[in-house]
């Protein structure tokens, strides 16, 4: 099967050394909810080591709240903070001779895009400014990945198998017990389906072209050792 | 006269509109001493209307000493820390097809990387790495503009016309009551000479290619415009 | 009528100076989504020229935000943020000879904390903890004046004279247009009714023992100056 | 031997829970340099778990710096600062029962204050006006020292028994490689010197109350049990 394994990365979950063998892509974060600049250097070798591909995940400015926290900005602001973001680790990334593969926003920014058409058209245009080769990354069949596709970027509809789905395609808030799913074999299970079915966003089905893995999940590396085994 | 007229912007002075009519170039705060996405994106555009050419000037991560308190970090991580910055405002200025120009650090990095060989080695890789088009600007003669040189960089040697310099060719520090000169008219003299006579540092001839004036001059547009009217 | 009436302050809103000599209690931000300890100092001491109380303004930690954003965390660690701005403030107010009055959280800390049990006997527990003469203030009627009541807190219930209300008691999420009422006149007539009617919450009848007026309101120090007149 | 022994704590070190059963008071950060609210609540549990007493560790802010970047700000901004912290500290304190019992600036703050008059005079100032009760700890000899004992404290100078000093009785900069005494031998010896001859500083001979050990030394519980021995 040919489908892409990402991490969020860059953010001090201690398991990066130990996903980064798994996976074929990482988001790593750029100093907003996680990371600094010395940080993002050391993420951007591991991966090259790997051969892992390299994106940003740009995040509103949150380290306190980890990104998670919602706010909102003009989409001029919006555009800035997106782009400032994706240059920081362009530059760290170019010094290394890496180049950026895709962008995929953080948190907050991620869920507030996947549903606010305004928000959406500006992190997918603040993308497309800087490069018309990156792949946006968004939550599968949502807005931010319409967003994308009107402007004209290639996308990837993203599955999240170690997290559980409302019935309408958004994930359950982390607010919520069952927000995220525990063991390893069910995490496995749930990539399987992903992949096999896709999901149902807004009644509509929709493909699932990459998978999330999270870094501070209790099992983290164990999931992503599974579901390598398994693709 | 073919000198450039340099500010240092973005940081809030309130005076940057006032100065922009009459400089050449902006080095403009990349949000670790002072400004954020917007600003910076305000700053490109404002510099943009006016033909000014748009450089970053990165600092030691320190809001709020404004980025004038000394550190030090080891060179790999130095090297991190100016790409970031240079990286954020490239992407902002991309996004309005601004092309970046020099790259100036700012406060106690700019003074340290004028004594410090080692300190001196990383900023100028770091701004090598990013791009051998980009031009270094450092205090006249000091070791920073050495460094840009043997790396192959295009360098800019910088003059102070409100600032007062002890005999070795360094600056009075700012804690100092004789560090700023405070009059237009004895800037723009200051100005002059400068131009005329370039600086001595360490004992040896150095010309002036850049003459920096501050937004937080109290007479930082009557500054600007006078001199301007003399060259 | 005898009724408080007071003002969130020290946030910059540049407004504190028009606004104090008509409030009789000043809510001052604790550096957590505003001010400084400088800051915080130059209010109280404004507050004591004008003979206003003073209190403590707690708030998540998240200056980006202005602490509008939720967050959640332990209870033990919200006792600490809690304690921890409120013993900062009693310091400096300490040193001009000025008692602290009340402690109101501040933004997203105190809408969550209307309707959150855990959280909202977090909040009235540090406040105890620190001293049994403080008064709490929260919305009218809200899980946090119950909590106050719980742990032998003198409560003060709290409308807004500029802000519309939802049915069940709540205030209309600044998200949405019509969440702030705009003019002068209309704030004053809502502060008269507040003070006639009281508000209903969760269909219960409650008094309002304090009105706040936010500094940051178009017409913050015309708000003020009117109500006062007509108290 | 009837003498302090004191550690900087609450720093992140890693080392507080294996220094604190043999120290016998804690200067605890107050969010400036390091610490949070959680971390300080944490902090002064452990503490009082030991009787261990209780100092506020208050530092210009300046997280990413560690606090040893000089600054400088007017006196009234310094009080303010240095209350603030001590307030913050205070509130945790006295919600677990534990009184304050000392106030020892941090790092840049601290040298600072050694030698700066009007410095040393505005946080000794900022002490005196919390509470005439605490005791003010400063460079044995120093301004600081003399600033508290004209204000009516009650000062305890303080000894490096794991560092280095200058002729003159202040400490070799922690730029030189031979700032900090490696071997615990050595600092134990180092400390029953600094308790029977004292230190010179200005020319003066000075006792030295209390020893300071640094949690982030490499041996930093090796050192403290080994003076806690010998004591």
């Amino acid at each position: 099967m040919n489908i892409d394994l990402n991490c969020d990365i860059g953010e001090n979950s201690g398991n990066d050394e130990d996903i980064m063998p798994y996976i074929t892509s990482a988001s790593i974060a750029c100093g907003f909810h996680a990371g600094d600049p010395a940080t993002m250097q050391a993420t951007v070798r591991l991966a090259k080591r790997y051969g892992v591909a390299v994106g940003a995940h740009p995040s509103w400015k949150d380290v306190e709240g980890f990104g998670r926290r919602e706010m909102m900005l003009p989409p001029d602001e919006v555009e800035a903070l997106v782009l400032y973001q994706i240059g920081a680790l362009y530059a760290i990334a170019k010094a290394e001779d890496v180049e950026l593969h895709h962008v995929k926003p953080h948190g907050a920014l991620y869920n507030q895009a996947a549903q606010d058409r305004v928000l959406a058209n500006a992190v997918a245009g603040a993308v497309k400014r800087f490069s018309g080769d990156l792949i946006l990354v968004g939550l599968a069949g949502s807005r931010l990945i319409k967003a994308g596709i009107e402007v004209g970027l290639r996308v990837a509809n993203e599955g999240f198998p170690d997290r559980n789905y409302n019935p309408d395609g958004t994930l359950v808030s982390r607010k919520e017990s069952n927000a995220i799913i525990g063991s390893s074999e069910d995490v496995a299970a749930h990539a399987m389906q992903l992949i096999r079915d896709g999901v149902l966003f807004a009644e509509k089905h929709v493909r699932v072209d990459t998978l999330c893995l999270h870094g501070d999940h209790p099992c983290a590396a164990e999931n992503a050792k599974l579901i390598r085994a398994m693709l």
